[in-house]
């Protein structure tokens, strides 16, 4: 079978670490498939790409090998050492890693840059054309048909959309007036990625990455894409909980978030910029699922002694009949990497499918992978895992057409 | 428009006291809807009785009057004290209290008893008769269109089902022979209710209430009925959590579960007869929905300073990616009585419809209400939510076949 | 025997309401005495003030009854509606206060005073003075033989500490010039009191009310004063807790505390200049009963929808043996008047001996009742109570020198 | 300087590997002193014996080596792999290892006895002949100066004390008529231990280990002894946090305890006759340090997945001013073995040092270790470090009787 591109963009951090050891270890049958959505019945007849047709590269700005990083989320989270095979496949992906670019993306994401980068004189096209140079040599390298970009860089400061970002002639201006107040590094990868004919996911909250610009340019060049923010932790579990006060019609009068997150995706929401592109993906979901919006703020804490583990308890205040008022205190204890890791596997399954299927603009059906899917109202997890199941039905219903048709939902 | 009687068994409990407090209030118009799905706008349309409307009624073996029961509510809820006026209402609701009957209830139930029962000489047969002249006294004293009957006593022990159970011969052979080991009070109250053409809901554990012969003289007489359990706390919460570890294919190792109660509820339950009840209500949902059956005790505990203060502690135990173990906990603080009585008020409100539409059998679009709901497999709480919105918009369409069917669910 | 006056600064908040109502209900005998250090055994030979000779009054800026704020108080915390006697005489303590100043105390306390208050056109000196009358006033009225002044306002901001803070000269310096600079309300309060010879507390972590000239002031004058903020909810747990990382030698690596608080407390905290007093009070025990300075940011959060009922969650990151890191979680779940208003009434008592002592200048041994004790280096919630039971022991040696003395502590 | 033995009974269990790992890497250097109490400043002057003069062996039924014990705590623990020379003096340590009894140890204790261990078929004379036996040949292995047994068997079932146990005579005589129900092998492990003039700490929960009977023997031949069950967890914070309660005056209603444990420990505890054993020393301090018993049970349940990770939820329930109820929770989420081990290595040291004093019968000083300080009444954790403190300021007085004695407790 012809083979698929994983490009990362921060392929030397936690999560892409941990994506690179579950690949290699799933395509040696050496764990599992816990966590992998789409190891599940539903997903067995669509004839997703198996973890040994994936080849992993990427970029970064940090020089720390990935097997070191890999080796340090095995321990936080109390598993076995790497095998020696394991260690020398990851050094192999390693050697995949090419320096990437930081533009726009605050201090906080500079500092990371201690590894060699793209250097800022250049100019954004120039930039825009390494980038498109890297990912074209990966491909013809090991000879791929295709190839899925995943951003799993730091989340970069928001940028204010305006009108030069509501259209792709808006977008190439900017690139050609080299005018670096209306991109992101972000913005600069994507563009690449879809100039190279590549799937796009955004799974940081970064909201330069998908601006309306470039999902005209995804449409255009019939290439799927989606975002934002993977959801891996409080908001998941907001999106499980919130249906219940709805389906009870409770009225929640505060729901408090505290995380506390203590890996370099916390160091670098320590800085206010920064946390502000999070705060606003982690907002949304809240008031679409219940109907109106109650008092929620979102706190995030940066926490170094916890490193990978994050923690968060949320406070949900409600009212119920006669006005009483009760409350539910949730603690989620996960290790981040280890919670992003498979949804970004599952995620490359599903946009190289799209990509053979010539699906072109943003993919709703992945809804429940994302805090903020793009261009989707539904936010509650039940009802988006449904539209996932919805979709899955519809192309195997496609790929057999005398087959009777019948949900999936039920055969998990 | 017609009424219809609301006949509570255990009518001076906390449950049934605040179903009355919340009648009151809200025919008077002195609250509001919250905690009340039938308020919610995808049933608006359906017709359902308004609270005018409804007329209560029931039976108790306690003495001590409703507003004196529903003012303890109040003050451990910390809500205003009652109104005067409501007062009085309570008071004449009290008055419609009848003398009940603790046959096979159990030493903790009896110990309840201090208020005038049905004497224990009473045949099963004569018992019957005594109920059914009740509902039906009161149903001609209020000139009454239909009647719900609504199980709100203390949780029976378990019945253990054999033969005799299974079909309507069984049962009724079993009343000739005055035959006690093979029914339970909750027996004789449906037996009684389906006889005087009533609905009924068994919104306790006790198994007596809906077995396989009642529900077929249900069938025969063309009455609807449904059980078991309310959903309220701890199973709530499981029932809307459980689904995000199948969504994400995580595998929850343990779902330790201590539930601590307070109220005679939880007296009746520290019993080990009636405890068992309660256990194997809330333990079928979670491997229904998760696909296989975790470690996953439930714990009851009787906290008498808790009074009506339910609280409960959820740890879940869970394997991710890569096998690592992370977990959840959940501390749940309600009051019992106000999260029940609402669903008490919804259904009477739903079987009344049903009664009127001529339903018999089961009502499975009611599965949400219940912690194990009778003939239902699916335990998702979106999902049961699902199944109540169908039913609503297939009453529509039936309703007015002209007009364009859609999802309620949308409009919510 | 004489009688003495507690005079509340905030005598209409909700601490002071729930100190009036406490002071009526024990003088009537119509509790007991939980909450009440001062009413257990060590304490019994002292001859502290009954709560019959505790005579109330105070100045407040709001305009709400005392009777209001303490209904709203009990029905938050689920407790009895006040009988009729117990308004009334809340009613009589609430026409003993009368209007006060917000000089300097921010915008958000100013926000809060709808009342009559004294006039900004006075002059620190003249402010001063309308106080002293009216503590002169109320001494003369009920033929009090002491008065003791406790500041329940709410927090103002910090004062920047300068030179001028340093020595009662400049003070007096400040007030004749009046330069509003330097002082802040409590710092006229207490200036005020000490003149009318008065002992003070300073129940609030406004670091303006005893700069080193004001206990330069105290110890002139004789008088006994001491403070900062009462010790009533998280920084309570801590200090009990703290000192079991010590005692077993556990490094405390995080110990991240979030408050959530729905009153008027928490709205005027909810400004950030109003906050850093509180956050600075909070701050301190910690390192000081470990030895060393964890990571330990402490959270303030208004969440209206709590009312009186403080939430905390306090999030404990340590390392034992061999490097390993585990937890401790600790949600404390109070009312926060209810915690306060007894602390109020036993430094009163407390106090009150103290003025009969003679003693001059800080009470240390009051240690045990601040989060912040001003020139107490003892954090640990032991250890302080056994400072206060030394006290004690002393005390009773010197009323009764033949006796032998034994600790206190051990009666207890 | 000479030598001392630390003869561990349950040598190869997983405190007893961690005692061993920390033995290790502390004598080499490899590691900080957190966890270990003797190591802090109090400590200093007393002349403690240096890990490097310990000597490790014991007993044990089980067959699983020390080394892949320890190296499964620390994977648990999210530890660094053992260095392959820590392994080898492990596997020496191992090599130490004699087996053991289970003499009325139930079934649970049995069912692990995978290992050798001393026959059944002998008397009980014999085999307490035996134990002497290994114990004395370790001795002289080593060239001991004094030997230490430290008690870490699994929990026994309790034993009901009669008459025969309160005196030496009785006991002797129970062993002289092989009457196997007056003991339990805890009880022949004291009794060999004595009689090999060694100290004696009984680390478990376990009442045969320390009968009035053994306590006058210790007295006897000049040995100290100490027990019962160390504190790790849940009775830890329980003591840390219930004089709270005390000095506040707030009366604690309820104080519900949850314990999940997932070891061995949890294992042989998931048996009830054992479980009972826990219960009674877990039960005892609070009621000590409140003086009322309040509603408290204490809940213990076998959670496989938990593995050493203890995870214990306490539900605090208090009555305050007014009678107003609020709440505390506590999770405590720790390292089973990681908490008891370094325990177990300060009371060797401390109980050497007791051995070279002379001192005889209990150690009342080491209260702060035990879960239930045998022949202690003080139950708080602060006052019972202060015995410890007092204990250390008298002993460094004793060694050098010129110098001024200081309370040690402000030196830390």
């Amino acid at each position: 079978m012809s083979k698929t591109g994983l490009y990362l963009v921060g392929a030397r951090g936690q999560v892409a670490s941990t994506v690179a050891l579950g690949a290699v270890c799933l395509s040696r049958g050496l764990m599992g498939s816990t966590g992998l959505l789409t190891a599940t019945k539903p997903f067995q007849r669509l004839g997703l790409i198996s973890w040994h047709d994936l080849v992993l590269g990427g970029v970064d700005i940090r020089p720390t090998p990935l097997s070191t990083v890999a080796e340090a989320v095995c321990r936080t989270a109390g598993l076995m050492p790497l095998p020696e095979a394991v260690r020398e496949s990851l050094a192999s992906v390693n050697e995949e890693i090419d320096s990437g670019t930081a533009v726009g993306c605050g201090r906080a994401v500079r500092d990371l840059a201690e590894g060699e980068s793209l250097s800022d004189t250049l100019s954004l096209q120039e930039t825009v054309c390494r980038i498109r140079e890297k990912i074209s040599v990966f491909r013809r390298r090991h000879d791929l048909s295709r190839v899925v970009v995943v951003n799993l860089a730091s989340t970069e400061p928001p940028i204010h959309l305006n009108p030069a970002h509501a259209g792709l002639d808006g977008l190439e201006e900017a690139l050609v007036n080299n005018d670096r107040d209306l991109v992101r590094a972000s913005t600069l990868y994507t563009y690449a990625a879809l100039q190279e004919q590549c799937a796009y996911i955004n799974f940081t909250p970064s909201n330069a990455a998908l601006t309306p610009a470039l999902v005209e340019l995804a449409q255009k060049r019939g290439l799927p894409v989606m975002g934002n923010d993977g959801k891996t932790g409080e908001t998941l579990v907001k999106s499980a909980l919130a249906p219940l006060f709805s389906i009870r019609n409770l009225r929640v009068l505060t729901w408090q978030g505290y995380n506390m997150l203590g890996n370099m995706d916390g160091r670098v929401l320590s800085h206010e910029e920064n946390k502000e592109s999070k705060r606003r993906s982690k907002d949304r979901g809240l008031s679409r699922i219940l109907g109106y919006q109650p008092h929620a703020p979102v706190g995030i804490d940066y926490v170094p002694s916890l490193g990978d583990q994050k923690t968060a308890w949320d406070f949900i205040h409600f009212e119920g009949f006669l006005g009483a008022r009760m409350s539910v205190q949730v603690t989620w204890q996960g290790f981040d990497s280890i919670l992003a890791a498979p949804l970004v596997l599952d995620m490359a399954r599903l946009a190289d499918l799209a990509l053979r299927r010539g699906e072109r603009g943003l993919m709703p059906h992945l809804a429940c992978f994302f805090k903020d899917p793009q261009g989707v109202r539904v936010h509650g997890l039940v009802d988006q895992y449904r539209m996932l199941m919805d979709y899955a039905t519809r192309v195997n219903a496609e790929k057999d057409p005398d087959r009777k048709v019948v949900s999936l939902a039920k055969e998990k």
